[in-house]
């Protein structure tokens, strides 16, 4: 059987046209079916530039577009005709089987929770973030979906990212850590003091705290966070390695032989920048809300449209969400958790 | 006058060694006078060493070590002939005028407030971190010593880090900004977009939120953020700086040319390197205690106690707490302030 796919057209730096390309991309490497939302005229007039036919792809009209910097909760409440409230609404009606967009985070997180709802005993959705390391990928949850966090919701994020990380990213017993100011259990807030006893009286195979300076060492699986923490390191660590990476050239390319040496580096340099460029590893999942959906960067290019397909049909394969709602539910209902819990 | 500067010999990754070797240098370079803290035999050792007499310099004895992993407040409380306890009692009873330690940083914020108490109208102690950019130094403020940051903390943190930057680092009227996970006054938690009224009805020179990713753009001055937060964006820049740099010496070096290449911008890297040693750049002052303390990084070496020696030098001269003290009431007693802080 094969599962489809909705792209929003209108959402991130480089749509249309990368967007679009990015669909036309995954059904040629292996031939997924995508459902392209957005402004029909435009779309058929971009496909026809690559002189591809309409039919070869189900497009559904989204007039309306939610700007980066519009508020989300307004934003959706407003503009029913939009790509993102179109989009969550076929996957409401499992008219597709799942959503990716580029576009405004906040109004895709927003327009998944209130159309799609929480899947069952899932306090908060959450961002995860498959942070490329040295040693493979770590998932960071949360990075901005949820920025006043209760112990119960990152407790369900230690679930949720462990669920994903064994399901779609194929690993036995995923690790998981606390991001925290300091890797010993007395550091950090009362929240997180308390979390460890929480985490550790269940079947997760917790490691305790991860410092924020090992963040890109792959040392752990999964890393949680609250949402405020997670954005704030997530673009940290893009703004740094783009900050190292100018001053690297502009220090090795001064002069004539800086200029030389920089020149036969070009190619290595090129190479790296690659490993550092979160975009190609694909989109961010949202997790716990009760469908498929796939939050890509604003910058997103075709590559990255094309990987965030990939992982949607991916997710869709191994029912992730029924998945994740039998983990929380029976990890949650476990004797010595539900006693941590009870108020 | 010749102001005294005491010195935490026993604390730091490389303590006794660097940090006496770091006060000879002081020394020598701009004749400071500096008393020397910790074990005065292991002192004397290592100051004859380097063929130094133990008349060149004050020393107290100070037996007891504070480890790095020990739980600040118990510490301070069970070892009062620590170095950091008899620093800031020193420090307390007007024998130094200033205090540098690259110990255990809890206890040294933990020692200073108990011990010396905070200037009178300031809430909460702050670490500032003086971050290297290409613009310049940006002070951000707080990186650790408070993390549950109330709307007034953080508005305290924003009125001393302007005083310290225009008092220490000689600039008019420094701009001051909200780390936030996005640039719009819409974004953040409900106490930061409600920070953002008090500080545009106070005389501060407020610009609004900087995005997390814009951090070591040096587009202002002071940064103000909780204690967790910028703790952990001060530790993801270091340790992506880190991991970068190394990735890509591994990607440039691979191979017999690319070995050569590497040998060809060796020099460049070193430089590069400097660049991002915050060490380099000396300590990080506590701010709001009733004395001058500087928390230098635990992995300081002679160079970054010597710059330590020279800020704290610089702070006493310019009055620092006195300035502090006479700023902050100021601000937190103008009519718009009080009207908005009113419960």
């Amino acid at each position: 059987m094969s599962y489809k796919v909705g792209i929003d057209v209108s959402g991130g730096d480089y749509a249309p046209k990368e967007i679009i390309k990015g669909a036309m991309l995954a059904k040629q490497e292996f031939g997924a079916d995508t459902v392209l939302i957005g402004r029909v005229e435009e779309i058929e007039e971009q496909l026809s530039l690559y002189g591809c036919s309409s039919h070869d792809f189900s497009l559904v009209d989204a007039p309306q577009n939610i700007e980066m910097a519009e508020s989300p909760a307004a934003s959706i409440r407003r503009k029913k005709k939009s790509s993102i409230v179109v989009g969550t609404s076929l996957l409401k009606e499992k008219k597709i089987d799942a959503f990716v967009s580029c576009g405004n985070t906040g109004a895709v997180v927003c327009a998944s929770t209130l159309i799609l709802g929480l899947i069952e005993g899932v306090e908060r959705p959450g961002i995860a973030l498959m942070l490329p390391t040295k040693k493979g990928i770590s998932l960071v949850v949360d990075v901005g979906a949820n920025i006043d966090c209760k112990p119960l919701h990152l407790f369900q994020y230690g679930i949720m990212a462990s669920v994903y990380y064994k399901l779609v990213l194929n690993k036995k017993d995923p690790t998981v850590a606390l991001l925290n100011i300091g890797e010993e259990a007395t550091k950090g807030s009362e929240i997180l003091k308390n979390l460890h006893q929480l985490f550790y009286s269940s079947s997760l195979n917790f490691k305790g705290n991860l410092e924020a300076r090992d963040i890109l060492s792959g040392k752990y699986d999964c890393i949680i966070c609250d949402g405020f923490v997670g954005n704030v390191a997530l673009k940290v660590v893009e703004g740094s390695a783009e900050t190292v990476g100018r001053f690297l050239v502009e220090t090795i390319g001064r002069g004539f032989w800086g200029k030389l040496n920089l020149f036969m580096i070009k190619n290595r340099l090129k190479k790296f920048k690659g490993l550092l460029d979160y975009a190609e590893y694909g989109g961010a999942p949202l997790l716990g809300v009760e469908g498929i959906v796939i939050i890509g960067h604003g910058r997103s290019n075709h590559l990255a449209v094309k990987n965030a397909i990939k992982v949607a049909l991916r997710e869709v394969e191994r029912n992730l969400t029924t998945e994740i709602n039998r983990r929380v539910n029976e990890i949650c209902q476990d004797s010595g958790v539900r006693q941590m819990l009870a108020p």
